[in-house]
């Protein structure tokens, strides 16, 4: 039986949503699946070497859990979107929860195929520089090929 | 012919982004689909016993219908998010869409799989009793089999 | 060969999220595909005639690269909104992106099928002299069935 294959578009960069493109795709490259994610819009952000400076924001989500309620007008102060992703970061390493750097490394160990969009890379000015090794480049065309094969395309 | 398969990740937990996986779910099992909705996320605030506190924010959606043009200084004064909240919710009861809760209970009639993502569980320190009862708790790798063999599957 | 299906789901309504549908429907399109894109919730903000008003929000979104770093207190102040979209937009046509009109107007030509959800049109209170023309009405029960057909099917 052939190795199911799964297709994501990775189009976030704020840690929460950071988490389930690598989430998903090392699980199912554990499971014996051929991956592919292609990076998108915001999602360039996690083919970056140094992903210290993916953060978190409280504004605009009313359902995440804060350890105390806090007023929307509040959350706009300065700080507070850096007290949000330090204190997410330190329950997630409490948590034994993997960072993102780990899960990135096990996807790339895993022979996940990681595509950045070249639009977005323009676009946003990139430099090759700024990412990973053993990423390539690719357009939505080539990438449509591969999603029009598998078995799960999920759009994150 | 088999019944049709559906598999849901649902990650959002603000009222807007809160209907469509019950909406679709319910839909699709009306159809005689076999569904599974894996709640991960600020998506478990969907599997509380109590949905009052689900809330929506009128921040960062420029997108939103609004009654009268608000500047974004506005929407975040103090009771702002609660206004935006409960002006959405006496609309959707004025136009006779069915509360979160009643979707919920119809998927639950209709056999919709509900699953609680057990590592989000722990990271957010959730009790079970929080949750309805009725549902499973598992992780991804399990999901992933169900969402392989699945027709349609989406990331929301 | 039966031609390939693709079927998306757009809930989104801001500048950034409003050009994936577009961009995936018109290249997949291009590419022989048979296309159909049901849009519902801030999704429906697409189909008007006028999308000069669509816009874009810094809030929120700590992984949009800015080209000066912007403390959140700033993001909120009276014309920020407006400024990052006047930005985003003047980025766009300087690097040779289709405008979401050219986009929207690719996909009619390729015959992308649009479908506006009713329900959410009864919701909103939008008229229909609002949207563009060549468009159809619809429920989620009718889509599912061409989704539950597709090779690819994004919930966007």
């Amino acid at each position: 039986m052939a190795a199911k294959k799964m297709a994501i578009i990775a189009t976030k960069g704020a840690l929460d949503m950071a988490y389930p493109p690598l989430i998903l795709a090392s699980t199912a490259a554990a499971l014996g699946w051929e991956v592919q994610v292609f990076f998108t819009f915001y999602g360039l952000q996690l083919l970056r070497k140094d992903l210290s400076g993916i953060a978190i924001s409280p504004l605009a989500n009313p359902a995440m859990p804060m350890p105390v309620p806090m007023p929307v007008i509040v959350s706009v102060l300065p700080g507070m979107q850096a007290m949000a992703t330090s204190m997410m970061k330190a329950k997630m390493k409490k948590k034994g929860v993997a960072s993102l750097t780990e899960l990135r490394d096990l996807c790339q160990e895993a022979e996940v195929k990681f595509i950045a969009c070249q639009m977005t890379v323009d676009l946003f000015d990139f430099e090759k520089s700024d990412f990973i090794d053993g990423i390539e480049y690719g357009g939505a065309a080539t990438f449509m090929k591969f999603a029009g094969e598998s078995d799960v395309c999920l759009f994150i």
